[in-house]
Formats: structure tokens, sequence, C-alpha cells
């Protein structure tokens, strides 16, 4: 099987390659080619480095998705994106590169049925399809009223990958993520960015600013459950899904607050001192605008899982992230 | 103010330009000047000739939206579509029309934008955003996963609309037509036409097929509360809708049964004698997947009305299409 994963130098992409290359039947099949895809070339991990190709190409520029698309991939993880601030800012790129460009990835796919070709296409979507006001969990016949660009383009996407699965285009899964928690790496200025560094900086000894309050709550899962979601997806029996393909994935509810005694339990008081408390009412306001909870009971039933307390997400960070240990 | 009805050729379209043509005040304001336009040149009612002119113009084609929009009408009626069976045989031509020519619309008033230009745009939009299963009653916040390709390019621009107005580039409301009944003119062969067809026909003497049983329920609203949803989205305080700007509108869930009772109240037994049943299982099917009723309260909140039983709607068809007499 030919895999190719678009957006392949990003956080999830990163770690859905190595979880294939780590594991050869990850997917529940021999992948026997890799073609890793992004803007900028996408690293190879060494295990597979024999099989695996990459190319660094902006998938809404002319020609692009057909010229992905002619080396036809089984199975097509679809994770590029231009994220939300970025989407708010800019408009005309938002809209080219989240709509246009997907668009034009599942029209080359289109395309390229005349030669029996039928694809499983797996589509990172996201939380930011829902507009506040919410209902106290956000069930799974809840409406599409994006209050962001991006949600906006992410909705719309998901609504083209129903229809070319319907006409028989393509397989396609829309996934749509939970905050990703612990996200690696160094502090980025995101609105969402706190949820994360106030636990890895204080896990590595640094202090973290908490802009919000302790009773804020949001919906979390950690960047191994983002890849499971993605990999479960790739392996699943689709027929049981039926037309409405796009899935809100299983996450956990959780209070800052929550996410703070977890990091006490783990690492210590010594961690937990280290969180600085800055209120930030721009931060407090766009938190305020998300969703909090969601019952995500199709996803579970299909088989998705992902973690039910902080404490596990913190551990999975320590595991994944730092060896192990602290 | 200057007002363009786009799609003025068709049904709804031309009842609407009659409306405004009939009634000075219509919209709560003067209308100074008419742009009547479509893919074939759309009729001008005698009243509004000197003010009015029309344009034969395929929306979607290459600056269509751009000539449309240099103009800088104050208030947009936006009605032009490939209809669902057409969007259903032919990918590219609804993909084409229904989304790219809407999506050109709204990008043209954008760009338009640098003059301070920031117009009142009304959107056609239908119940087939909505796919089964449904609930017994869909309420406003029910997803929208349509089943068809016609309703994903509604429930797409629906969503484009949105963001489009959230910016400020616009002041759009989306307007989720019921099934119209009773439809003017010849039977046609939309599987939904047999609404029609059983009252429009017996009334002036004529058989008709009824091809489903009596037990079908379905959602029906009058031509004549089309216009006037159109006209009141027109005239309404739009800061009073919020962020969510797509609506159900309201109409009447009957039961085919209803209908024939009804028409047996108002033009006796002869004319029910007049609908022949002959059993379409393709009809039933298709029909089978259709919405039957919806709670639309917010739409009703927002001042937007249908009627209650279909006496009214048998009795409007008379008014408005026999001269007031069967």
């Amino acid at each position: 099987m030919h895999v190719m994963v678009i957006g392949a130098a990003g956080m999830i992409g990163r770690k859905l390659v190595e979880r294939l290359a780590a594991a050869e039947g990850a997917l529940g099949y021999e992948v026997s080619r890799l073609t890793l895809v992004d803007v900028i070339e996408p690293p190879i991990p060494a295990p597979i480095a024999g099989k695996s190709a990459t190319l660094a190409i902006d998938l809404s520029s002319e020609g692009s998705a057909e010229r992905l698309v002619s080396s036809r991939p089984d199975v097509i993880f679809h994770l590029a994106a231009i994220v939300s601030g970025e989407a708010e800012a800019d408009f005309d790129k938002g809209y080219r590169v989240n709509l246009d460009g997907t668009r034009a990835l599942f029209d080359a796919i289109r395309q390229g049925q005349r030669q029996r070709y039928f694809p499983r296409l797996i589509f990172a979507s996201s939380i930011a399809v829902f507009g506040q006001p919410f209902p106290e969990k956000i069930g799974d016949e809840f409406f599409t009223t994006p209050l962001t660009s991006y949600g906006t383009q992410k909705a719309i996407c998901e609504l083209l990958l129903a229809d070319y699965t319907r006409r028989g285009f393509f397989d396609g899964i829309g996934i749509r993520l939970p905050t990703i928690c612990i996200r690696p790496g160094a502090p980025n200025k995101a609105a969402s960015g706190f949820f994360s560094n106030i636990l890895r900086e204080p896990l590595v000894g640094k202090e973290a600013v908490l802009p919000v309050e302790e009773n804020v709550r949001h919906w979390f899962a950690s960047p191994r459950s983002a890849v499971g979601f993605f990999v479960h997806a790739a392996r699943m029996d689709t027929a049981v899904i039926g037309p409405r393909r796009n899935l809100t994935m299983p996450g956990l509810s959780a209070l800052v607050g929550e996410e703070i005694e977890a990091l006490g339990r783990v690492a210590g008081p010594k961690a937990v001192s280290l969180i600085r408390r800055e209120p930030d009412p721009v931060i407090r306001a766009i938190v305020a605008g998300w969703p909090t909870n969601f019952d995500a009971r199709r996803a579970r039933k299909l088989g998705f899982t992902a973690e039910t307390n902080f404490d596990e997400i913190i551990r999975i960070h320590i595991e994944d992230e730092l060896g192990g240990r602290i």
C-alpha cells in the first residue's frame, strides 16, 4: 500500500509518520511506499528511509494536487492547513489553502477515478467548526456555525468530503480534533498555547504563564491520541460509518484547575509553583468562545479512544517527549 | 435604493418582482432602480418598466459577478441555482453554478467594499441541506448532512454567507425554503411535483397522478409565503439575528391525505375524484428521504410567517393564479 501524508512536517503529521515508521503493521497492512508532503521538506524517520520520498509542495498552487494524486496513493492523510489565527488575519490565504487546496485535492482524486482509483482519505478537521452558544455537552447532531474563517473552511471541507464520498469518488473520513495537549516544543503565541505551556514548562523546571482562571473548561486529547485517531480511521471498516462522514473525536473535558492538580500529583508541588498567574482579558475572551465539552458517542462507538484524565495526558508527554522521566 | 434580483426569471423570482412592482413600499423604502438578472431575459412587469433593467447573464461565467456588483445594488436577492436533479446529474455544472457562482458574487461584493459598499444579501437556501435520519421535528440547531450535491452546495453557501457577514463584507441572510406548494404552471417531472399537481390540476378540472400513499408527510409553504420571506428578510432589522445567519423558514407540516381533504372542502368531491392513484416505488423512495417537519422557532420569532393549513394554501392559489374563482 502506498500511503501519503500531506502536512507531514506539522506536529501531528510528524508524529503520525513516526508511528508508521515504528510499527510495521500500524495500519493493519504493509506500507510499501510512503510519500511525505509539506510546504517545507518534511523529515524522514530512519527506519523507513528506504521506502519513503518527500515532496516540498504547496497543495494550493496550480497543478500540485494533480501531481500528488498522479502517484495514486492508496491512503491519503490530509493534515495540511493554515492555522486559525493566520486564516483570520489573511482572508485570501486561508480560503486559498484551507478550502481551495483541499477541494483541488478532492477534485484531482475524482479525475483520477477514470482509471478505477478509490483511495481512503482521512481529513483533519477541528472543533472550530462549532460556534457559541453551545449546549452543556455538544452532541453528534449539533450544527456547525463557526465563528472563524478557519472553522468555516473546515466545515465546508467536511461537506465536500461527505458529498465526494457519497458520490463514490473516494472513501473519506473527517476527524474533528480536540485541542492537542501537551503540545511539544517551545511555547507559542496561539491563544490556546497556555493549556500546554502550564504543564510542559514546569515539567522541565521552567516557569509558565496562566492567563485565565482555573475554572476555565476545555476539550483535550494527547498527541498520541490524535495519531491514534488517524491510524484508526485508516484501518477501520468504513461501511459502518454511513453517509455522515465527519466525526467529533472523543476527548477529555477538564478544568484548568484539574490540569494543575494532575501536575501536582505527577510532578509535585514544586512544578505547580512554577505556574505564574497573569490574567489576560484578551485571551480570556477568546477562550470563552470555545467549546468546552462534547458527547462524542458516535466516534467512541466506532472505536476511537482518548484519555480519561489529565494524569494520563501528562504521563504520555513524559513517555513520548521526556524519555520517560522528569 | 437599487434592488437586484438574480434568478428573476424563475418561479419565485418572477413573483418577487411582481410583488415589488405591485406594492410601492413593499420593502419599507422606495425602490428607485430595479435590476433583473437571469440566464434568460427576465420579464419586466409594466408598472416598473421605467426604472427597471434586465440582464441575461450566467453568474458563474468569468467576470459576471463583478459586472453585476459594479452597479452597486443596495439589496441583492440571490435566487439563481441549478435545481436538485440537474445538480445530481451534472456534478461539474452544479458545483460551478451553485457554489462557484455564489462565491464569485460574494467575493465581488467583498472586492467592491473598498469603496464603502455594504449591501444586504438575501440568499435562497433549501431544506435539502438536511439529510436523514431526522428527529420527528427538526430543530434550529440540527446539523446539515445533505444527501445530494445540491444540498451540499446550498449548505456550503450558507457557511460562506455567515462568514462573509461576520467579516463585515455584506449583511447576509440565508432563507431555507420549504417545498413550495401550489407551484403554478404545467406539471413537471421533479419528484416533488405531485404535491402541487394533485391540487393544481383538479382545481381546473384536470386529472393528476398521485404516486405515493396518503400518509406521506412533508413541509410546505405557498409561493406567496416564499415571496413574503424574501421581502421580510430585506426589511427586517438584521442586528437581532446574530451570527447564525441561516434560517429555516416556517411552514406547514401536512400529510398528502390532508392536502386531499382540504381540496374536497374548498373545491368539492368532484375535484378530489380527479386524483388518480398510481403508486411509484421510485418516487416513494426519494420522498422517504426528505424532511417532514420542522420546529422553525427562530424564524417565527424573527417575524417570518407561513400558512397554518392547506385550505389557506389552496385559497391563495385560487386568488393568485385563478383570478379568485374555480
